[in-house]
């Protein structure tokens, strides 16, 4: 491996694929290019047939995935001004659990059925499998099932058996038709190389293996009969065996090498290496240099996905999951997370901000103008207090059947408090996450931030204030494309282990923020309100009847208008 | 009183005077005018010196209210295209309450000390006599007085006696230099006739006269030694009896006549019969026709007032007050009401509607648009439910430092849908306030509406659904002033009281709505929600804690650039 060795990592998110081209040497980033997706997240309809979907689905389009590999790809490598001779590897990254039903030779059903809702990708954030994840929780409680305490003791209706068993019993059809079930960080793999596999980190946070075991047939068929034979539309075995047609991998290991096709789609040259499968916040650690022990990495955009690794192994309340080498091999991987916090921002400056603000935001945007507004504001001067769960509330409570809520609005109340409370209380979901973790005994030595979000230095100002801590920042905007290329650079044998190469090739500011400590005494005022209103709403007593009410109105045939 | 005798009504609000003529014998309305104030309500700072007001003040002009006079009254006269000398009388109504400290003359000591905020009028809707109504309401409370059950077991900080002690502790000298503390609905009556008057419909329900009596010196004495003698700025004695300067009046009486100023200010011939002065709400009783034993008449517009008489005397939790004589003579008098209505309507399109509803809703105006939307839903489709108090909290719970609360929102929230859910939560709201009421024994036995509101159909509509009966309507989209005119026509001697009055020249539709018993059915799930929410938030321990924190970051020296 000479010192000028390139890797291709590439990242695909909920709207759009971006491409990113990285030295091997120092991370240095060389190009870059974004494909958005042509149909974005279809959750109206469906494309060409125009059926309608139901309240809470949110489906995707291999086709767009794919073109990223023809678009983006070759586009970065350009931009780059590397010689496609000098690309040694090449990684990806994914939403998850996005899952998919496919054929045996891994064709997406919904090529063959596309007007069969349940054919379709279900993205990470169709919540409409609730009921199925209800059901699954309700069984696995009642029957001590070992490794419900994993996940906080809650499975997310986002992930592959509540999607699975939600086709089962809504498709049949289509279930008794999906040959795999797959996660789409996976499928892609299968699209670069030829070779189905199945990495670890989703196999064991989206798939509920655990201790070398998935959930048993026994558990299954009291699920529904149907359900029991589920497993074998997954991998099986150990890491590294391969078991029929698939092979469980680990992190930064080798899936296989780029196939001819996928060779004349991406202009990598066929043979390179292409490293097993991963998922968008579990490879920014590495990006971030932040794969060691009690360092969390919260990857901030439309949603936050809050990663950590540890030495040892715990049962933290209403956590996403802990996996045995799910992030790095050798440790045990924390995820946590926020179902909405930029798409909070997004959806309140689309439907709840006057014409007049945006007229004096000009060209700095309204995000800017309403945070220049915001930041103007002593702390609690606005009156509010929100809960954070306008999607749901992925940690510490595992809902998504929960919605926002926003207290202590005035006649005199304007959008920038309004704006502003919602950034305080995404930072409140934050602090619940943190102290949970330290109160199971997991302590969290460091805050790092990545995504999207941190362009928002106010925004980051208020999550340091509001934790009481120093955040460190990642030192890259294109974090998981970075990490998926240092997952890369260790499959093509650049470096012995992610540890190494996130080393030499990560990036991180430490104490990019500090706390304030008037305004962090001000903010546990509001924090303790939001504690208040968080125990109040919780049990969902409240929410879960409106949203029943609201899917009883909204039912097919008094539907009216809307799908929301 | 021949059959071409007229009489003038005269309506103070909150933003605007109207004034109407009306024919004595039948009520039809033959011309009106309306005068804008100039200064509107002066909540952010003084008029002229600029001197600025904290939170929670709202201030009124008395140069406006004379302007009234001046400009509106002559153009009705003009407009009905009645000669002046067929003029048999002139009533009035005002806000209340609305109160003001004056010489001993009637002079406003705004117009010697403009750059006083204490020496203005104070707005019904001024909300900075909080902390001197809770000491009122504690001490009474405590010392067991008689009067505390009569306002539903607390006093507002709206009337008079906590406005008045916030001038004595707030600008003791003001207080010094008042010689009288008059509501403005008595003061216009004093610039009309010359002679000072008190009505007792303000006395008893804003200045806590109960059984002739007002609060004790001792328990005054208790409240601040200066404040002991506060009750001789005010009436007292028996009603039609002068004691000092002023004399208690019962309504519908003769106050005086008109004054040779009063006459060129209005163009009504000096000596024609001047009405003892009322109030909106109050007045509106015998537009509408309404003025028997469990009519309960709503007037809903920026706020809702509920009025109803009764015959017996009971304590209704909650309740504004019970006043003898308070509506008409003879009967109690109960008042309720919603300090927030239409006001939450205009606050949330003043402020939370994007630039592209706007455009949609074109020259129908954004109200009938978004009612034009929220009105296709199914009943709960929206997932919402939202407590009506962003203005504080009248009834039941007489706490005007409650805020507001919107439960349920999710990123696909539309801006119609929160405009229904603030609609039904008034609609709640004057639920929780009829159910209240019956629960005390004093059945409502129709439910009349009045007001502003009245043109919206839809929320009408919500209305007669959520309460589960029938609503009337007044005839008249003039109600206060009509009623001004029918109290016109009893002083004149038109008619032996203000109940054959009603009958001859009020105007009212029964049964206008009928509630559809499936929505009502559904509604009902919802209002218990609302009532869940209602009972967890009615302690203020979460709102006033946000109001305390809100205040201390707003305290002048901390304040950036904003009041609320």
């Amino acid at each position: 491996m000479n010192a000028n060795s390139y890797v291709v990592g590439v990242d695909f998110g909920t709207l759009s694929g971006r491409a990113v081209v990285v030295r091997v040497s120092d991370g240095a980033e060389l190009g870059s290019a974004v494909h958005e997706y042509t149909h974005r997240v279809i959750e109206q309809e469906l494309p060409g047939s125009g059926v309608r979907l139901g309240p809470d689905w949110a489906l995707q389009s291999p086709q767009d995935w794919i073109d990223v590999l023809k678009i983006a790809v070759p586009e970065a490598i350009a931009a780059s001004g590397v010689r496609p001779e000098e690309i040694v590897g090449i990684g990806t990254d994914f939403t998850a659990c996005t899952v998919l039903p496919t054929t045996a030779d891994g064709t997406p059903l919904c090529f063959e059925t596309p007007a069969e809702p349940h054919a379709w990708p279900k993205l990470w954030k169709h919540h409409a499998a609730q009921p199925h994840a209800d059901r699954i929780n309700e069984l696995a409680a009642r029957r001590g099932e070992s490794w419900l305490p994993r996940y906080g003791g809650k499975i997310s209706s986002e992930w592959e058996f509540a999607k699975a068993l939600q086709v089962l019993e809504e498709a049949p059809e289509v279930y008794a038709r999906a040959e795999r079930w797959i996660e789409a960080a996976d499928w892609i793999i299968w699209q670069l190389t030829g070779v189905e596999s199945r990495n670890i980190c989703t196999v064991g946070y989206k798939g509920v293996f655990q201790d070398d075991t998935y959930p048993s047939e026994e558990y299954l068929a009291e699920l529904n009969p149907a359900f029991a034979g589920f497993v074998g539309k997954l991998a099986t075995g150990t890491i590294g065996e391969k078991v029929g047609s698939t092979t469980l991998a680990h992190l930064g290991g080798l899936a296989g090498r780029v196939s001819a096709q996928a060779a004349e789609w991406t202009g990598v040259p066929e043979g390179v290496a292409v490293a097993v499968g991963n998922v968008d916040a579990h490879v920014t650690a590495a990006a971030a240099d932040a794969v060691r022990p009690g360092q969390m990495v919260a990857i901030m955009g439309t949603s936050t996905c809050h990663i950590m690794p540890s030495d040892h192994l715990a049962e933290v309340p209403g956590m996403c999951g802990v996996v045995r080498d799910g992030i790095v091999p050798g440790l045990w991987g924390y995820e946590a997370g926020q179902s909405a916090v930029g798409d909070i921002f997004a959806w309140f400056i689309d439907n709840f901000v006057p014409a007049s603000y945006l007229e004096q935001a000009g060209e700095a945007g309204i995000h800017a103008y309403l945070t220049s507004l915001a930041e103007k504001q002593e702390v609690g001067e606005h009156g509010l207090v929100a809960l954070d769960w306008f999607g749901g509330n992925r940690s510490v409570l595992v809902d998504h059947n929960l919605s926002g809520v926003i207290v202590g609005q005035t006649l005199a109340t304007k959008p920038e408090d309004v704006y502003r409370a919602l950034i305080e209380s995404t930072a409140f979901g934050a602090r619940m996450i943190v102290e949970t973790f330290e109160q199971a005994g997991v302590p969290v030595e460091e805050f790092v931030v990545a995504g999207g979000l941190l362009k928002n230095r106010f925004l980051m100002q208020v999550y340091s204030d509001v934790l009481r801590r120093p955040l460190s920042v990642i030192g890259s905007d294109q974090g998981p494309a970075l990490g998926s290329a240092i997952h890369a650079a260790v499959a093509a044998g650049a470096y012995p282990g992610i540890e190494e190469a996130a080393a030499a090739m990560g990036k991180r500011t430490e104490n990019a923020y500090v706390p304030d400590a008037a305004r962090a005494d001000a903010y546990d005022r509001l924090y303790a309100e939001y504690r208040r209103l968080h125990d109040f709403f919780a049990d969902g007593r409240m929410l879960h009847t409106l949203r029943a009410i609201r899917n009883e109105a909204a039912a097919p045939g008094r539907r009216t208008e809307k799908d929301a």
